[in-house]
């Protein structure tokens, strides 16, 4: 349940309050011109500590390669990423060890496993994504090769779509020891057509698969998504023509094959659930209580999860595309 | 790609103009008491000609069981579900050889594989569904041992919430040679607390990966969904209390693990993408050209797509049950 | 567990006194000619009753292909294959619904399940093969294409090796109420340099597997096998030139890898236990008991095991030539 | 292709002339006391540098755990080990740029992927089953709580089989810069009646893989293996009494499932094919050489395989012990 992908298949490990985290990339394929510079700057952007908007924490995520280079290549070995842990405040959640924080996996984990780790959510924590991200790096080096680019944006926040009033929502939010949700906009360029495969295994299944498996994503659409249900299908089937199609409100994808347009995926995202207000919760023996959550947390957590989101697609991409190989 | 599950896996097999479809159940739990009689109603929900609602087509849709059954209860071994084809009028589809119909696979598949089956579009087919069907009888025969329940029902189609009002809209949409979409929503009751797994294999993850498999999906929705974008941390967080969760925003599910509240699933489905009214398309030598669809076709695909979608939700929890049976 | 293969994946479903045997194949590749003609030699040479060295049964074994053909050829799309029973004679096991029978799955399916059907062994019968025979023919079809062949022989009974001593030799253990075993050697021809894959995927770590996931088998050889153990490097090593190896003790798989040379494996082949003569067991309640094993059972199974045992390395076989079609 | 396992999954990293090689496994159960001192014996034994009938290479093979553990215990989550590379002399392989070793993997990876890492097979290198053996420790320690345990030891080294002929045979083979084969046998006590699945999943099938998936491993064989060939039902069957077994021939499994008795396999293991005799080889061009491998080789393999051997069984033995928990 930590691997993701059939072909470049990545299996994620580490805590947040561990000694690391990282990822094995297997089926990476060879030739791939990669160094840490190039899985850098997506973990940058990821990391907390850049801006008055996110957590102030101050991670260093520096990336270590350990294993598939060889000369500067890969080799078609697996890749070995990895991250040391660095800024680790366990005695944050101390206050935590017997409370249980609302709209966390706090509840769930307690219940399913009859323990958890106080500390930061430990593997349910974001830092998993750390390793998802910089296999993400490799993913999108690759596809670049081909031609194929994935970036993302905020769409909105609570009910704000300017990037002015975005940011002054996410701050009002903070200062007023709440959080906020917003929706978010992946879009990948220059996928050819025919990536993705029938039945189960349907480009949109796997895109939203892996969205929905980002903490906080609560709904996933693709091209027009939920707005389809409110139209004819005059309207809604995208003409054809010689010089190609005349809209987009497929996103890209036909019967879970990619159709040569652009693939627009859409998600929204939950406000962070670690808020300052005091809220109603229980303890972990089931009493009633009341928790105010402390800790250096996102207001907002849209922002840091676009890389996040960013990777996956790309993830799910490279698969697609090393899986088409076979008819080629 | 014709599998789908890790415990309770089904292999689904079959064209829309071939002698039979069905699917092959590995990993049924031995035991089960089982019979004809506990799939064939889930199929004839799922059938067409059954209301002036969908397609007039008349298919039998007979199940038949070919292994895995002694005396009455299933063995453990893998239950073969065969369903032979009757009503076959390929010659309906005599005039797509060539005309590639916008909305569906044609684009997509003929680019793919550089040849489709033009015959109601061979495996991508919503024909193929009746195995993921006869599964999903199985599997909520189980669940139903164990208390679960799931069921779906249509929300809107169009811009209409009300029965009289959604069924008017769809005979509009049909009388005007057009077809139309709409909004269902998928409810399991009684699932325990605990079913899913960290990372990518969040129960939300599979779910949301189930929904979008299916054709005509474009958007997935977990509780509130869409709508937690627009909302402050301190709004959306379900309160707890010794007595149990005060809201259920989260649709069931807390860090991908089911809290134990009911499992609240909305998906978008897009109109059909055949109608009568003429559509500008190319034909497959990407000549500019004008396509009428005929044949019987559905006006609008969400009253039979809710027995397929319940049919994939009972698969997802079937298989997280199981996957949960190793931690006791 | 009913599933072999990553590309080209079979399941194979049906029990001895169940309606029907076979399995549905996932992967072949389009466009491969085919009919069952391709699939019923193949199943006559595994069925009984065609001579006196094996059981009299009389098994009709008739194909039948439900899905994945179009005009004659694979579409690619699953295929589901068939073979109805017919020779059902299950009071032949009435007296083994008590008693365990000595070198059969009898005692551990008893133990692991806590039942079992007693009726020739269920599942666990050697008529589970029907699947896999009928899946290696299609494998068998298209390696043929590329040139490759896969035959196998019996290598020797008891002490005797010549056919006429063979032959001799179980017809002695048939009247003697007893049973006999042996070695067969299974060869392919013409595969070309490449197969198989590094680390856990070689191409005689999955020949091995496959080989010993077959009933009777107790042990598998590559090329020299054993003897090795016996030799110094220096005789070991087969020489290289410019015109190729000149020797090939290593059976044609090198670093888990295919060496373009034939490939060699040997199995052998336990005597089959069920014998007339009186033998010393327990019922299921755990009591000392004796056991004669009636029913029509083959004397020696390897003449019957040599179809099989061709299907499983043309199955390993058509795996590895379509992964290496990824690197083309 | 570097996974290993269903349950308790494994993916080893790392090349023999890189900074690191290890594992990450995932699905080790949580509550398992484990560090790092559980770990090194096992790699100690498998490390060269010990004896003068090993390699005298001097490779440090220090373990460090970098996720998963909680207080001296595991988590459930991923754990990944890592060992850093030490003791690389890449100047020993120069000459090997351009030549082809006879049994090795060169040709074949020469041939597939068109490129090899000439520094000591670089992935295809005896280094990689540092992984395995690290991860094989971890395996143990989880089936000694079951009271399970796996032992392995040199039967024969060619013709000899005891233990001072034995070390002679090495060192008379390594002073005429030879090297020689012989059998290795692995034991594994405690293990209960049960383990394995029927048809594909065979735990002798299993374990058949697992070991013909170890690098000079040419043969494998189960209980009396080869031997059964040559006997009579009458003779191999294993009688059963209320007090049990009277013999193992079946070494432990029967029809695939193990039967409470000690598993016994045995695997024929070929000469080093590294030697300093003189050989027939070709070029990376294809013309005729003669090739004198140099370096740090081991005379016989025996000795240093037996730990990787250990693991590999014990890695299948807590995948069927983690699998039959379902059961329970």
């Amino acid at each position: 349940m930590n691997t993701f992908g059939t072909n470049f298949r990545i299996t994620t490990f580490g805590e947040s309050h561990g000694p690391a985290v990282g990822c094995i990339i297997d089926g990476c394929p060879p030739g791939v011109p990669l160094n840490e510079s190039d899985i850098q700057p997506l973990l940058d952007r990821r990391k907390p500590g850049t801006s008055p908007l996110v957590s102030p924490r101050n991670e260093q995520d520096k990336i270590e390669i350990l294993s598939g280079i060889f000369e500067g290549k890969t080799t078609g070995t697996p890749l070995a990423l990895l991250v040391r842990n660095n800024e680790i405040r366990s005695q944050d959640y101390e206050d935590l060890r017997t409370l249980i924080r609302p709209g966390h996996a706090d509840y769930t984990y307690q219940q399913k496993y009859g323990t958890r780790d106080h500390r930061g959510g430990g593997r349910s924590s974001g830092r998993e994504t750390v390793g998802r991200v910089a296999a993400g790096a490799v993913a999108m080096k690759y596809l670049a090769g081909k031609g194929i680019a994935v970036s993302g944006r905020i769409l909105s926040v609570h009910d704000k779509t300017g990037q002015g009033t975005i940011e002054a929502e996410i701050l009002a939010a903070k200062n007023a020891g709440d959080s906020v949700g917003g929706i978010a906009e992946i879009v990948a360029k220059g996928c050819p057509c025919g990536l993705g495969d029938p039945v189960f295994g349907k480009l949109d299944a796997q895109i939203a698969g892996a969205m929905m498996g980002i903490g906080a994503v609560k709904a996933v659409e693709i091209g027009d998504g939920i707005a389809v249900a409110g139209r004819f299908g005059s309207e809604n089937n995208d003409p054809i023509t010689k010089n190609g199609f005349l809209s987009n409100h497929a996103g890209g994808i036909l019967g879970g094959i990619s159709s040569g347009q652009e693939i627009v995926v859409r998600i929204a995202v939950k406000p962070t659930p670690s808020i300052a207000k005091p809220q109603r919760t229980v303890d972990v023996q089931g009493n009633d209580a009341e928790i105010t959550v402390k800790g250096r947390h996102d207001p907002c957590i849209v922002p840091r999860i676009i890389p996040v989101a960013e990777a996956m697609l790309a993830l799910v991409l490279i698969d697609a595309v090393l899986e088409q190989a076979k008819y080629k």
